[in-house]
């Protein structure tokens, strides 16, 4: 993969995490919704911070304080342990991500 | 800067680099380029890995061994200290890239 657009598959029952590049510092991820959500009262809670890039598509990311909706461009850094779940993807089109986890 | 996209200044007589996150281990920057290249005989020659993602726009990316040409979506890991210089980006629009520079 190395186009992040290039080489989607077709509908999957689970989202699809791809790692572009990782070590020990550093991992970044394409990441293909198609619809999906966070299964109910499942949370994220990461130990490394998490810097997400929306680059297709549409999504809701819920926070434990907050909603943001994201759309192409969008960019959010979120810190290690913030809490969030992916509330809802479009189901129009696949929304891709580009997600980099640092310490 | 929430967005990639977003709040791009008209023509700037340099690259605009903008650091989106950084801190000891990793630095997220937004570069917007519009029909700049490198100046003759530069070569980038980083410290750091540098993954750079190309989110719109058109390039190619000169190495000592070889051209790459990059279009929307394009992705590529550039290790610390592999010479490197922008041969050219489109003067048609604005060229915008997500890279993350990481030890």
């Amino acid at each position: 993969m190395n186009n992040l657009f290039g080489d989607v598959p077709t509908q999957c029952p689970e989202e699809l995490v791809q790692t572009i590049l990782a070590n020990c510092n550093v991992r970044i991820e394409r990441i293909v919704s198609y619809g999906h959500a966070s299964p109910d009262g499942f949370w994220y809670d990461h130990v490394q911070n998490e810097g997400v890039l929306l680059a297709q598509g549409a999504a809701r990311l819920r926070f434990e304080d907050t909603v943001v909706a994201m759309k192409p461009g969008d960019f959010i850094d979120i810190p290690a342990h913030r809490k969030h779940r992916v509330e809802w993807t479009t189901p129009d089109e696949k929304t891709i991500w580009l997600a980099v986890f640092y310490e």
